[in-house]
């Protein structure tokens, strides 16, 4: 159940101090953004703005919530917050306006995935929960389309809620994987709640609790004859293989067909070569072989480059905690306020490098096309002028450009989502995003694609953006 | 909230396959356990039981989620589970028997943290949720003890919410942490749900809300003045330094301490070196230096070593994804089967490595105590008997082995904490649960908690139990 407690206690502090200062209703706009793509990789899948705007319908203090924070105590046992700063707190509803990428879309490292404008205390106390959705999100979406790059079109099924992080992490990965290109998942509750395909197919403790693995296949396929795939590594694998053709017999026998077989371990290329052999031999070239054991989009182009006889991946622990970086990085950045004309004053982040200094202004970014195919991306603040050409600059590398011809087609990549806190729309269904997800990838290079070493994308600010960034910098030094 | 449907479908699929074979009521024992300790660590703590339980309790198929298991098709467009079936589901309640090493304990691998016994079905359907919530919950418990132990007492906060893996990631995340040592979490749905103290700073949009750092810090502190972390390093440093200087003075003046003040960026070495200075020419040493920034147990130890002035320390993402290794990798073994006349069968899976088959048995830790230290665990089969001395020989490397004398001190690890569905007694409190892992982390030689190439804790099989299970192995063979 969402909950306005979703939140570090400093955005609560903060809203406090916005809110005694006399600052709570200025005008804000802060942007949500990643620096570094995630996985080495040459993309990301943007993800997770559904539960974030109904993360932010919901919000609301309830007597509980506001009794817990009044309970609070500073080191020398005062009150933390003013009694008439939680009264104030309990009409709060967070009157947003989000533009937003469109889930399922391509993006990349500093375009900002939701821009949000409003009173910054409400801004502050969505930033928590809006970065936890969309960063969880995000990242395994993207996990996804890499391993189901790998698979060259294989089905692919996350079977990971046990090694989730928590159940919720569980859940939510199940979305995100179906999102970015999963055919479906194990976990029940996931196709209970958001319509995913689930598949199954059954544990070791299934053939151990027999004393015989053939009568443990038999069984279970006089329980389920139209949807059986045997595990056959619990002894000898191929000796299991030879028992699952002998069940596929008395299938067909009974008018069924026996829908696979699953490799859990060994070696998979050879196995899963051996396996396809004997089921071909004996008349079942339609029995499919699932593999599953630690496998991620690594594992799965080395064996499909082995001849690997795999057609189905069953892929869990390194898809659903994205393992080889289980954190996407993105953050929150106040990018500009409200000056009393109406007009909008930016606002930067110092660092110690200049990359890693926050952009200034309300930003969208607009999206070259050419030839149905993705050319480049410039991020530009919406209340500057932007020229008839225009020129893309890395800044991570500001050397590194891109020259976009005059009358270049184009799209603008955040779409509004939220007015005052209301909806703009219907939510999306998570075959529209998936298949957006779909057609986005396919927009891309395949140089841009690849697991190690991918082509660049060339994203990056708009010219006199950059200008205008490096000139706020010069002038803060 | 719980749900039945947080599982794999193949739980499901096999419940059907039990119920319909006439096996669904088999009483057999599983066991929950990991095979290798996580981090390249010396040991790791159990946490998860807690939710587990209340998750076993809380079992049950309301309607809707029959209605959706009723929708399940094959792929012939055949229902996937039979009526008959879901009715009798309709009234599963999960009486097990569970005997579990309590939360907070040190554990080791191949040692049981869940010993379930109980109908096959049952067993079945509680795997995947108890491997969900006791592998996350384990894995980030031990993590956090190793933050806590690399910064030697200096107080840890988790600020991990917003690179959490989805909500409930992070609010699992929080609960684990504090078990394995923090002293409290930013997250204030934590602080709700489980009484963890809630704890934050604030952050840099507060500052860049402002034209001017001075004022910003100011009107914090007037909103906070007794609890005022303030953040310095958005523009520059030690400059911000000087100003909370200036804030902690007016602060004074008016009867209040500034607590302290947080850097998140640049060399924390030398810049908390450098602060600490300031603060205390200025007067001020009571002022606490904060720092953050992507800190593991290996960098908070690499800070001590430079004899950073940091006394107090938060950490978020590389703590609550456990990001250098982000699952545990915990599996749920069948492992005895109770025969007719009421005696029980061992039951082993195979694997081409013997240390990755299962060990068989209905299976107890017993950890021998001289001193007031843990010296050696020995998992035994509670069906067999036991000698008056005892040896302990790893299963991953059978040479190694530990003798205990007859007459050592000893406890057995695994406690009842479930009685056909019923808990044996009240939960424990979050406090009872850290204050154990205090207790066991103390009675651990310090060569165990060395985080980089520790000491290995004799954990293995006890002698007996051990030639049981080669035997039968070389049966299966």
């Amino acid at each position: 159940m969402n909950s306005p407690l979703q939140t570090d206690l400093y955005q609560l502090t903060m809203a406090a101090a916005y809110w005694q200062a006399g600052k709570a209703e200025q005008e804000s706009v802060f942007h949500l953004f990643f620096r570094r793509l995630p996985f080495h990789g040459g993309y990301a899948i943007a993800a997770g703005l559904e539960p974030a705007l109904k993360w932010l319908e919901d919000f609301r203090f309830r007597a509980e919530e506001l009794d817990y924070l009044a309970s609070l105590r500073t080191r020398n046992d005062h009150p933390l917050f003013r009694e008439d700063f939680l009264a104030y707190l309990a009409d709060v509803r967070l009157e947003l306006d989000i533009d937003a990428v469109p889930e399922g879309s391509a993006a990349f490292a500093h375009e900002p995935l939701l821009r949000v404008q409003g009173q910054i205390l409400h801004a502050q106390l969505a930033e928590t929960a809006l970065l936890n959705l969309v960063n969880f999100q995000t990242l395994v979406a993207t996990k996804a389309a890499r391993i189901c790059h790998a698979a060259a079109g294989g089905p692919v099924f996350e079977f990971g809620y046990r090694r989730a992080q928590g159940p919720d992490g569980g859940l939510g990965a199940s979305r995100a994987a179906f999102i970015g290109g999963c055919e479906g998942t194990s976990n029940v509750l996931a196709g209970q709640q958001f319509g995913i395909p689930v598949r199954g197919t059954h544990a070791h403790s299934w053939v151990m609790s027999f004393d015989d693995e053939q009568e443990a296949f038999d069984r279970y396929a006089e329980a389920m004859p139209d949807n059986s795939t045997l595990l056959v590594d619990t002894y000898d694998t191929l000796d299991g293989v030879d028992k699952a053709i002998a069940t596929a017999r008395t299938l067909r026998e009974q008018g069924h067909e026996l829908s696979g077989i699953r490799l859990d371990s060994g070696d998979l290329a050879w196995l899963s070569q051996q396996a396809r052999a004997k089921f071909d031999a004996a008349g079942f070239p339609g029995v499919k072989i699932v593999a599953s054991n630690d496998l991620d989009e690594h594992l799965i182009e080395s064996l499909r480059h082995q001849e690997a006889k795999i057609d189905v991946w069953g892929v869990g622990t390194n898809l659903v905690t994205a393992a080889d970086q289980p954190a996407l990085g993105g953050v929150y950045k106040l990018a500009a306020l409200r000056r009393d004309d109406g007009s909008w004053q930016p606002r930067i982040k110092l660092s110690e490098q200049t990359a890693k200094s926050s952009i200034p202004g309300r930003l969208q970014v607009r999206r070259f096309v050419e030839g149905g195919k993705f050319i480049g991306d410039a991020i530009y603040d919406v209340d500057r002028t932007f020229g008839e050409t225009t020129t893309i600059i890395d800044p991570a590398d500001p050397i590194r450009t891109k020259e976009i011809p005059a009358g270049t087609e184009a799209v603008e990549l955040l779409q509004p989502v939220m007015k005052g806190g209301r909806r703009t729309g219907p939510a999306e269904s998570l075959e529209t995003i998936r298949t957006r997800c779909q057609e986005n990838l396919a927009a891309l290079h395949t140089g841009i694609l690849r697991l190690k070493n991918p082509h660049a994308y060339p994203a990056g600010l708009e010219e006199g953006l950059h200008e205008h960034r490096e000139k706020i910098l010069r002038e803060l030094r």
